[in-house]
């Protein structure tokens, strides 16, 4: 064989996510001029006739992105199109079609899928997405399931992560935290039914906490109320691995910097109560909590106005000079600098 | 929990893989107008433009679809590309880009994602894909690589498994049976490696069978003749699971019956002799060997001056109507029901 033990080789959670595809795809070649934009935005954008094709995948991984002790399956269907519906909203586009893989072992029963296919056709039914392919394997253990979805998007409203400018609105949709503490719930809950399992935990008291991590919804309305405002963000991503870390990412992709108010952070009362009963700052939790899939833009001042009473959206900062660094103003006036502490796939947190 | 056991539920792999995803998407609902062709052929077709896109996915998943003691990374990279691309070689298309999403466990290192990214790079550049973005995420165990391919087609260029008629010429390319034996091959020296580590094979002698196995080439050069001679098959699939499955799906889907005759059956003499080993019958490889890739089309009689010289591609039967059922005529003039004992991604046939 050819994968005898060399005398270093290098783990890939020390190495890091974003290193990792950093090292993988550095050499990579482009054959083909539909090929807009390729690896390094929520999504790839393909030129085919007048418009942009916007095409992502995400994997969801058993043990590592949910646990199916306190998943119901429907849920986990519903989220799996949700996360990559996110993608296709963050690059400013509509979602027509996805396709399906799924990876099952033998523990899993054909009413098991069932469960997964009706919420991954609630979904599509919600969104107006068609499920047009995919394929079905088994697999040693777990479920993987392995989703793409493609949209489409004018040219012109194209929203990519590079592309704020000094002075831009940082804007966010809905409220952050929210899905980092309802998996603190949940994994809590585990443990205590596991010591104990005569009583069924009553999760009533964390109803919005539970149903951001199971549950989450795309912002689509976010996209239409930018498209019937005329606004064209400057940038854009969503918030899958908590905002600090996204705020890094368009500061990046733009080459500039930022700054962002703690005291305009948009925090729901019902987070901060779970987040206070774990002992965290609430804010901490809006920073770097993951899986929120709210979306997270740049607009120009000169849309202030327009955006200012958008329904469901805060403005939380502006861009800086790139010099300027990414920093957090803390509610005491304090200037901390933004970190990405936020959730990475390659580490089996949940496990 | 939702899913405590019911009396009687279904086991998928006794369900298998067609009436699984049947029964999964049996009430699907198209939203969009883009939908030209969901579920059920090679690729989904979608509408963009003036052309339609051709998009597929397939994942590979270790212990199912590969075993890593005898399957070099990067052939395995290679692999995972080509089996995509025959799907959209299937359809008449041009592959464009691909869409790589990897689960790996931590018994990998980078330098064996590097690898298994060596091959995948090798296969874009020699089929001028672009490699456009992807997923990279762990896995409890093993090794799950999920790859979606799209490309795009002229739409009266577009081939479908329906569309077969009454008298067409069933044509397929290349010699079918290698992959499978080729993959007896390395079951049988893993066994004896495994029984005595201190020798390694001499595969030298199945060089043919091992590389069908291992590195398989979708046809792009017989869509490209198929271009150049002005032939627009009436269907098309590519053989991954065994031809007589293949031959079934066309007669499904174009509601036909078809006569094959196996002294016409595409066989190398060096796929023959490994079959002649393992004491099977070269032309049971040939109908029921999955993992070819070739491609299995029909065409109008009126085009048989067209196709009979082409390079590589063998008139292997013809289309029937229904009522006359899918038969073998065999060597002997013995008329045998066809019938799919091809490859199901559903049983764990390699662990």
């Amino acid at each position: 064989m050819n994968y005898e033990p060399l005398p270093e080789l290098t783990n890939i959670e020390q190495l890091g996510e974003f290193a990792l595809i950093y090292r993988l795809t550095k050499d990579l070649v482009i054959y083909n001029s539909s090929t807009q934009k390729g690896v390094g935005d929520d999504a790839a954008v393909l030129q085919f006739g007048d418009e942009y094709l916007v095409v992502t995948k995400d994997l969801l991984v058993e043990g590592v992105h949910f646990d199916v002790t306190y998943t119901p399956l429907t849920h986990l269907g519903y989220k799996s199109v949700a996360v990559n519906l996110s993608d296709i909203y963050a690059m400013n586009g509509v979602p027509t079609q996805i396709i399906i893989g799924l990876a099952v072992s033998s523990k899993y029963s054909v009413e098991a899928l069932e469960d997964i296919y009706e919420g991954i056709n609630a979904a599509c039914k919600k969104y107006k997405v068609d499920l047009v392919g995919g394929d079905t394997t088994a697999i040693p253990s777990g479920l993987t399931i392995s989703i793409t979805a493609i949209g489409r998007v004018e040219k012109h409203r194209i929203t990519y992560r590079r592309g704020a400018k000094v002075g831009d609105l940082i804007c966010v949709s809905g409220s952050l935290g929210g899905a980092y503490c309802g998996l603190l719930v949940l994994q809590r809950e585990k443990v205590a039914f596991m010591g104990n399992s005569a009583t069924q935990p009553d999760l009533t008291p964390y109803t919005f906490v539970v149903e951001r991590q199971l549950k989450p919804e795309p912002r689509r309305d976010i996209t239409l109320q930018l498209l019937e405002r005329d606004i064209i963000p400057t940038s854009m991503i969503d918030v899958s691995d908590g905002l600090a870390s996204e705020i890094l990412h368009l500061c990046k992709n733009s080459n500039k910097g930022a700054v962002v108010y703690e005291e305009h952070l948009p925090i729901d009362s019902r987070m901060a109560t779970v987040a206070h009963e774990f002992e965290i700052d609430p804010a901490t939790c809006a920073l770097s909590g993951g899986e929120d899939y709210e979306l997270l833009f740049t607009v120009s001042q000169s849309d202030y106005e327009k955006v200012k009473d958008m329904e469901n959206i805060s403005i939380i900062g502006h861009i800086k000079q790139v010099g300027k660094g990414a920093n957090l103003i803390t509610s005491s006036g304090q200037k901390v600098k933004l970190t990405s502490m936020g959730w990475d796939g390659l580490k089996l947190k949940r496990t």
